[in-house]
């Protein structure tokens, strides 16, 4: 069955709230990982340098990402502003939820 | 224990590597998405485009990933070519082979 345009809407939002769970974890565990090498003196300066690197390319995704979950979710938000339909909006309202307590935490 | 310098470097590249198939299965997930979108005529052309932005997003995201793959490999190998420890390399030479074969798949 095809996915009516609130599904598809929801969808969206949900996968990017998604992405971004998986991007913060991925940024914490190198995070440790960074700190734990920076306490290591035997640690050569040059794969402590790269680690970094890893790190700030984590970081780099991040504004993009929420500038997205901003967009999607504001464009949700109108849509439901007109909806006429008898669909559920529960998964609608969790996830524009979700996603304005993503973009507080900023 | 504090890791080894090869440790540091063999699970430098096989975090790259393991980054990479997440990132490559979003992307297909995401691209599958879309082309269902495509096919439907009654899908919105806003919806659409939007879900088109975030392929892209990730696709953006993979250069700089190879790139780096591939630096991080040439320094394990650099590593390797003077390495005079006991430590098994069987990490090490498993995750080179991995990364040649991401690197030669592009």
């Amino acid at each position: 069955m095809a996915p009516t345009q609130l599904e598809i809407k929801v969808k969206a939002l949900q996968r990017l709230v998604k992405e971004e769970g998986f991007y913060q974890q991925e940024l914490k565990d190198q995070t440790d990982y960074v700190e734990k090498l920076r306490k290591d003196s035997s640690v050569d300066p040059y794969d402590l340098k790269k680690q970094i690197e890893v790190q700030q390319d984590t970081e780099r995704l991040l504004p993009t990402l929420y500038k997205k979950i901003g967009e999607f979710k504001e464009n949700l938000e109108e849509y439901l502003k007109t909806y006429q339909g008898n669909e559920s909006l529960d998964d609608a309202n969790k996830i524009i939820e979700e996603a304005d307590n993503l973009i507080a935490s900023q």
